[in-house]
């Protein structure tokens, strides 16, 4: 089938050499700090998170990534109930007139979009989109439900998968033909209103990222070049890989001002009796955010799991020695599984008895499981577990007697410790700049670069005409809320105008 | 657009007739019983469950059914937890010849399968399907993770949407060409695992057709003919719609056998180190279950909902007089409110000043509300509220303070009352017949037949070809599992051979 290729993904894994892995199951053939792209590739399919399909750019998602995505979807669905989004369902397909309605929009999307054009051996009257976004599927029906000031605000979510048909370099999770996502689309009758949500949302995406996957991001403002095509301005939250000096967007919230109400015609009755126009915004966080967590925390032995996503935060293996009572300890196991999880701790056994204990403490490291505990007849003697930590290696015996309240405590120290620790690493590549040299320095050296600048667009498109290369050319990231002084008289790196603000540069996926 | 229909619909309800009445809001056109088709297409979109689309056969899921589809996936999925179902997320894409691997399962969809050409302006190198169900889409992954008969059993679940693009008159929730679902698909070492779980799914489906949407169903299984393609036997629960005399599948759950194995060359070593062959199910339910309960349970006003599926149980609605003292009602209301929500009730506040009283009962009334408060000058002086039920009309007055503990008898109350009716209404359809003239004068009936049968595919295609119509051909719905005796000697309805089993027999959506 002329569609099947081999691994793709970020520098491309190669099928064969992954069954193969995969029936081994231990160890990983690359290192992260040696080989990225093949250490990424290789870490989402041997934590069983990801199977390649045989469509480029699809991805299997496989439980140990759809538990993180639906521990993830509880937090944010309850977060925005409490803000009144409702759930709504708006179909896959849209009409090609429909999806052409706003023009910089579609411009933005056209390239990737998928087409419908038969059904059985029959083609269709006319070719049927299939949803890169739901902005034109959704809006014409917004006009038809807004007719007055008491309509408003209208505010629908829906959860769902979406396709950009992409061909640059497919990454499980990152970059993917399809994706699941939320999108939120919300209508006010002020521009107040609009604004006070768009943060409000974004400061919830921040929450994912820091508070649940433990990855550091930045919140700012998009450029003009960089900002949702069709609306007014984006803000995102930004996330940053070492490893590659790129940036990531981590999730958007757009405030699409009234541009989408102009082309369909969204409007609406006063207090005062006069039509007025519509503000609106869309935000979006996808299934992208686990890629980001993921290569943020993995290591060499594969996934490190923040425990407030991991699926199982505590695996418990019991450790048998010839001569010992396997029963006793076998029991000592179930009793340690069972206070946790009655503790509200997501604790699992493994009782295989075809695997050592070595063999599986390699397999739970491989997906990332926060905390290890065995017990052998040493510990069950001593009546104490030993404990051991994912993220950091450390070791620990612990009387089974303050067992939940020493597993809580590890567990939010390895929380605390994930984000402290990689918000080290990313603090530690950012790199202010003032001039053009300093700029392109810090670029050959993959730093986050933080650099005064004019804001002007045609100075950004000047910086991407030249910066491009192999390696895809520098843009802006965002411009962060969060400003250092800007003293008068500071000049943009790269135009020589006066400079302000401080804006995020650098390569981005 | 070309592909821009009308209403399309149950009868077809006619795009612009709808827009005036959603206007007004107030009222039904149709009455259930002189039209059923414009009565059903009024109901869902005047109740703001649906809107329709401008492509045939999609439909847009308002908050109104969303949340109903919520609660129900609340349900099914914690249970299917506890059978250790794991999620998973496949793609929405299959490659043509994976697609076509297994014949009879390919011939059941073929004729109504989406294909995609372009991306872009492209053509792809080859079409690609969007998944009409995903056994294809998964199992070449199966026989990949399954080597061992420690890797059995494998339980898979997803919710996502499917799309079959159907021609023969979409109807919403009923019959559409993108719906939304759960998919299990699971894999066993021995039939007696597969076909213990199948009845297992079943139970789940009637549970959620009679304990929440409150509508009666027969568990059974199906014909030769009406099983699904590919597979070894199909079990359903199927509802009736007494106003069309049509029989409704409301769920299936499928025991596949080894026919899929067989193709898609899954096997394990079993304990003795043989090659075996798995066992594989597959079952679903979908947004069609929602249809069922709006035929069943709706009434002239509108919607009625069950409460145990309803977004809003209780609608309080305060009653103004001229000289009445507005702050204090407003402030029973609220306490009335609250006082349900403390105690888990669903209960929300009209406190629109801008619509009478009179208005809001109509709108709640078609929106299906099971419960409605009322709370005015006089019942504020006699520390009552006023209850009216949805189901049947009936007012009570009761105390102020034993609200919550009434409020919770009459949601019961109603919830068995309407299964209640339902039954009778379905049981009054079932005629047994023993003869062809017995069953073709049920038929013209519109009643739910149940005939004495040979239960061979030749008779049933047979009977098909006999009855063929403006309103479509008899043929089987299931052979229940509550079989009534069946004396030596009975002869099948339709053939005058010897029959085997009782089965239900009718026209079907």
């Amino acid at each position: 089938m002329s569609t099947k290729k081999g691994g793709g993904g970020a520098g491309g894994g190669g099928k064969k050499k992954k069954e193969v892995k995969k029936e081994t199951k231990l160890g990983m053939a690359y290192k992260k700090d040696d080989n990225f792209g093949e250490w990424y590739s290789e870490v989402v399919v041997n934590s069983e998170m990801i199977e390649y399909y045989d469509i480029s750019g699809c991805y299997i998602l496989r439980p140990w990534a759809m538990e993180i995505w639906e521990l993830l979807k509880e937090f944010f669905d309850a977060e925005i109930k409490k803000l009144k989004l409702k759930p709504y369902y708006f179909p896959l397909f849209v009409t090609e007139n429909v999806l052409q309605k706003e023009k910089d929009h579609i411009e933005g999307f056209a390239p990737e979009v998928a087409w419908v054009t038969k059904s059985g051996k029959s083609d269709l009257e006319a070719p049927i989109a299939i949803r890169p976004t739901s902005e034109t599927v959704m809006y014409p029906y917004f006009s038809k439900w807004i007719r007055s000031h008491r309509d408003l605000p209208l505010k629908c979510n829906q959860w769902c998968n979406v396709v950009r048909w992409e061909f640059s370099n497919p990454t499980p999770f990152i970059r993917s033909r399809e994706f699941l996502w939320q999108e939120g689309h919300t209508v006010f009758a002020t521009k107040e209103e609009a604004d006070e949500e768009v943060l409000q949302i974004l400061e919830l995406y921040r929450r994912i990222y820091e508070e649940f996957l433990a990855v550091p991001v930045s919140k700012g403002r998009k450029s003009e070049m960089e900002k949702f095509a069709g609306g007014l301005y984006t803000t995102s939250v930004e996330a940053f890989i070492p490893n590659t000096g790129r940036g990531i967007q981590g999730a958007t919230s757009h405030c699409l001002g009234q541009n989408f109400a102009k082309m369909f015609d969204i409007t609406f009755e006063n207090e005062k009796g006069e039509r007025s126009m519509v503000w609106q915004n869309s935000w979006a966080y996808t299934t992208r955010s686990i890629g980001v967590m993921i290569m943020t925390h993995g290591d060499d032995k594969g996934l490190v799991l923040p425990p407030k996503v991991a699926p199982i935060q505590v695996i418990v293996i019991p450790v048998p020695f010839k001569d010992a009572d396997t029963t006793a300890i076998k029991g000592a196991c179930e009793s340690a599984v069972y206070s946790l999880n009655q503790a509200g701790i997501r604790a699992d056994l493994d009782a295989r008895e075809n695997y050592s204990p070595g063999w599986k403490y390699s397999q739970w490291e491989m997906k990332g499981v926060p905390l290890r505990i065995e017990i052998g007849p040493k510990d069950l003697a001593n009546k104490q577990v030993r404990i051991v930590r994912r993220d950091n290696g450390t070791k620990v015996d612990i009387p089974s007697a303050d067992l939940v309240e020493q597993v809580r405590m590890l567990l939010d120290g390895i929380q605390a410790n994930l984000l402290e620790t990689a918000k080290q690493k990313r603090d530690a590549c950012i790199a202010p700049i003032n001039t053009w040299d300093e700029f392109t320095a810090a670029l050959n050296e993959k730093k986050l670069i933080l650099a005064p600048w004019c804001d002007e667009e045609e100075v950004e498109k000047d910086v991407k005409a030249r910066t491009k290369g192999d390696l895809g050319a520098a843009k802006t990231l965002c411009t962060p809320f969060d400003q250092p002084d800007l003293p008068s008289g500071t000049v943009c790196f790269a135009s020589g105008k006066p400079a302000t603000t401080w804006s995020f540069w650098g390569r981005s996926y």
